[in-house]
């Protein structure tokens, strides 16, 4: 087979795919290319938390066996978080007690992570509670938690923009 | 920060991993990391097809405009293809009017690729639209194409076993 340039390049860069893949391995991401694997690596890498695995809700922990939730973001793409598309009471009691990463990527760049306590995210699990109420009990569709929320009342845990790692 | 193993290891590896998002940028993929974006990549480079965007169904066209479906399965996981999860005889017509280009890999390796004509692939809707029928007009849920059919009646295109590339 002729390989034109852009083969060229694949064949020159693939090595180091497989290379990334491993330490994705080594880190409980089987995947790199789906489900924002080859960008989660980083956020654990940095924040030296495990990922659970086959768990639902709570998506990593600490050396000290706390969970943390998981989220992220390309602003490329959005000006908000995710967080459950069946949120409801049961999911809220689970994410009352836990603290949460907002990772924020433009395209694959991580740009930055924050950390959000139990405390600072309670107005949010008041109002989907109060909403779920009032809607009769229905879950609700992936509420969404806006990047300027996460800004304002977040600890900031990395800055590509002042300390780039990578 | 003081950086461990695996940070120094994502240092030296992520200028390679952004040259990677570049390339696939250039061919229509806007992120590696979803959605098999990165595999996809591979197999678009080999078989000189170009990604429809923003398309549903059809999934990638040829230089003179004839459109192909790609599927792809991970053989560590599975043992055959993903079809659509709502199945039915409007999605089986656009089926019947194109090639289907399958993509084996073993994990993130690309393996194998296989074409088959609509001829070929007769069988399996004729059955879709049976059971749909039967099943009083009922989208069926994904069903699956077999990998050893796939063997057995396509045309390989690329091996990595008899000549890999990367």
């Amino acid at each position: 087979m002729k390989l034109n340039k852009d083969l060229r390049e694949m064949k020159k860069l693939f090595p180091k795919i497989i290379e990334y893949q491993k330490l994705a391995d080594k880190n409980g991401i089987n995947d790199i290319f789906q489900d924002n694997g080859g960008k989660l690596l980083q956020v654990l890498l940095i924040t030296r938390l495990k990922v659970i695995p086959g768990r639902e809700g709570n998506d990593a922990k600490d050396k000290k066996g706390n969970e943390y939730e998981l989220k992220s973001a390309n602003i490329n793409l959005t000006r908000s978080f995710s967080t459950h598309h069946h949120m409801n009471p049961t999911i809220i009691k689970k994410y009352r007690k836990v603290d949460w990463i907002f990772a924020v990527y433009e395209g694959i760049r991580l740009k930055k992570i924050y950390k959000l306590s139990p405390m600072k995210l309670k107005p949010y699990y008041d109002k989907w509670e109060t909403k779920w109420k009032t809607d009769g009990k229905k879950d609700i569709n992936n509420p969404k938690i806006p990047l300027k929320f996460v800004e304002k009342n977040g600890t900031l845990i990395y800055d590509y923009d002042k300390d780039p790692l990578f």
